[in-house]
């Protein structure tokens, strides 16, 4: 009976050196990131030495190589390629587009080929065009309306929205199911607003589906720059029989051989326990891919660098995985969970950065209630970093096959509000990238990785029994 | 007695229906300056039809005579210049400087000359450099060690620093009173390393001062680009005997007659009460002052605008002022303070924002702390706009001389990270700025002005004297 007062008396001290201890390591890690971080030269040259990264292209390989040779030179204790086979889609020669206001009378126009369209016939596609808001306005539009015609789905991104990633959610539909819909009616194409918040000249791609529609009903899908779909869509008001030309020769081809990245520090307690902190490696072919997501596979790369540097000796299996073909198929993400259970693999925790290299605000969690809660008892600890929104909901689409009862899955959650002007476009460049920010990201991401390695959930649950 | 009770019932219920209140009317604010702001046309002709607004200078009375008549167009209640008389100085012919590591073998440097700055002799000045980290390092070193040669402060911004503020206050005294210190040592000029966290080519401008230094005393002051102050560094470790070579020709001339810019809102219920929101009108001449401080003119002129725009009749008097020379000698500030103090004006709360066009993430405050307690109440009320870093202590330059026992100052707080990459250089340009960035911060200063407009000071005076 007397034991119990002297054994709080000795977990309240330990809590205050734990405390002091957390407080002085995040210190460490922020310093170390800004002052000694990998991160943005690594990214330097994963975007201007090879470009962008487009599942299947000689690039993607380009980049496994590099990114392997660059974790091998860490020392951790394993690195390691996993093969998985991933889609080949190629954009082919340049896009060719025009607004036929009369014979011989043309407006060039913006476009590019959505990610996984058919090409139009060799002469292109010429026909009129119909304008819709959405998918829902488009089956309430009479057939006759649509057949033969280019469907233009034109639904802005909602500027009010604070979040764009949810303005984003709020219009990206048209853009991956529009052609399989518009096909239905006897549409001849689509072309879709680029999703973009800002009022510019740059077709932004991405992912389209036809999800069960026969090869032979599949109908051509690109996307417009904003500006181009403000323009379409005023001359439209003035003259609805105005004619859309485009013109696109890509072409999905057969599945190839490609990996995912993977390195690792074993643990020195408990190896079973395994942490992955991740982004992907692929991207869309019309910038670099520096935001998306060159940023968040460099930064998870120095995560596991930066516990080394500042002296972690992990007592968990702290993982690097950069996926392959998150944009076009999630392949990566699939075949990492399936061979990980195939294993008998137990992941307690799983990180990804594929949210931009953006300034960073917090993190967002999926995962059993009571381990999140000890996560956001952490809060205070990432104040003095201005780290303040931790959210409940949404985590990373390549960690999302990880998901199960037990698991705590997280996304870095950085300054949302220049992604988007960026998001699958050709300025998504190295020089939109800020050194700082994209450090400063990458330190978060190694302190949250740091505390969890070192608490576990373990001993939450030990807590927890002991108050229960 | 039984009359309390129910009081308090009373009391409880306005709470929450003023609460949901609130919300709804940030929610407008909000959506208003996201879907239909004017900040950022205002600051693209700001920008991009006027350009850099030193003081004294055609440009800065351009900027003066658009702001005016488009605050005019707002319908206000009174809109109005107050004159001030303010410091001309002109940069004359473009700088040229080079480091001679052999006679007719020269670097090229990108140099700028600092505000304020005498000229060199026409010939330039040609001498020995020594370098220091600091004016106290500058102190300590025997005076023939500096006599005949050029001082050169290098002491980098701290990277490892979260505010970047924080960090340009660790340096800014190099560039302010270098050339003062070092001309009692007999230096023949100074160069500074620029203000800059990034390595580039881009030198920084910014005030310096004589102090006392008689005229005949003072010695030319200039700033070099961080990577030139790398370079030189580098190349004195290997000769300390190199010759840098500067030429400016700037000159200081008479005080010019300008101008604060100012619109106001006559408070309906209150007009004595005075709120006031602004930024700086004037900038350096580099770029076009699109951060520093165009950004801060137009959201405060947009407050406004928003209010009106949103149904809020204001109970107190909302004033909007464009301060005239905050960069080099803040006599738009002084004169607006001191006009204010003759009339016996009573201002209860002046918001500046002049840290930048960028992501708000907050707000500095300074007063009295009940004050300051009550603003901190509504803290969850910006949470939906990403709105977490509530900081005590600074506010803004220009309102600092209205400081007194019971005004309340404030500052916005906008992400500091890529901030110095334009302060004061040829790249603070409109490009730099993000529309919807800026546009974020337009509202969040406008929510705290409706909020403090609604329940002023004097109802927590009220609601504290019932506590108590």
């Amino acid at each position: 009976m007397n034991i119990k007062p002297i054994f709080f008396v000795i977990l309240f001290f330990s809590v205050i050196v734990i405390g002091q201890n957390d407080k002085d390591q995040l210190r460490k890690i922020y310093k170390a990131s800004l002052t000694d971080g990998k991160s943005y030269n690594w990214l330097d040259y994963l975007s201007n030495e090879i470009g962008g990264r487009l599942s299947g292209s000689l690039n993607a390989e380009l980049a496994v190589q590099y990114t392997k040779s660059e974790l091998e030179k860490l020392e951790l204790d394993k690195v390691w390629l996993q093969p998985v086979m991933v889609p080949k889609w190629v954009r082919g020669n340049p896009e060719f587009a025009y607004i036929e206001v009369a014979p011989g009378k043309t407006i060039p126009v913006n476009l590019c080929a959505l990610g996984g369209s058919v090409s139009t016939p060799l002469e292109g596609i010429k026909a009129n065009v119909i304008e819709v808001q959405s998918i829902e306005q488009l089956k309430n539009t009479h057939r006759d309306s649509i057949k033969g015609k280019i469907v233009f789905f034109n639904r802005p991104m909602r500027a009010d929205i604070i979040s764009t990633f949810e303005a984003y959610g709020g219009c990206v539909n048209q853009r991956y199911d529009g052609a399989k819909e518009a096909a239905k009616y006897g549409a001849v194409a689509t072309i879709v607003r680029s999703m973009n918040l800002r009022l510019d000249d740059l077709p932004h791609t991405g992912a389209m589906s036809y999800g069960e529609t026969p090869i032979n009903k599949r109908i051509p899908s690109a996307a417009i720059s904003t500006n181009d779909a403000e323009r379409l869509s005023g001359m439209l008001r003035i003259d609805p029989k105005l004619k859309f030309f485009l013109k696109q020769n890509c072409k999905q081809l057969k599945d190839v051989q490609s990996y995912n990245v993977i390195g690792q520090i074993t643990g020195s307690q408990y190896p079973n326990q395994i942490i992955i902190v991740g982004g992907h490696l692929d991207s869309w072919d019309l910038g670099d891919g520096s935001h998306d997501d060159g940023a968040g596979c460099v930064q998870s790369m120095d995560v596991l660098r930066l516990l080394k540097l500042t002296g972690v000796r992990p007592k968990r299996t702290i993982r690097v995985v950069l996926f392959m073909n998150e944009e076009n198929g999630l392949r990566g993400g699939l075949e990492y969970a399936k061979i990980s259970k195939q294993k008998g693999e137990k992941h307690i925790f799983a990180l990804e950065s594929d949210s931009g290299g953006f300034t960073p605000r917090g993190f967002s969690f999926e995962g059993p209630d009571y381990k999140i809660a000890q996560i956001l008892k952490w809060k205070n600890l990432f104040e003095p970093y201005l780290i303040h929104y931790f959210r409940i909901g949404g985590s990373g689409a390549d960690i999302g096959p990880l998901k199960d009862k037990d698991v705590v899955l997280a996304g870095l959650s950085p300054d949302s509000q220049r992604y988007f002007d960026h998001h699958h476009a050709s300025n998504d460049t190295f020089d939109a990238v800020n050194k700082r920010e994209l450090e400063l990201g990458t330190a978060t991401m190694t302190s949250l990785v740091y505390l969890i390695d070192k608490y576990g959930f373990n001993n939450i649950d030990f807590q927890k029994k002991i108050k229960d």
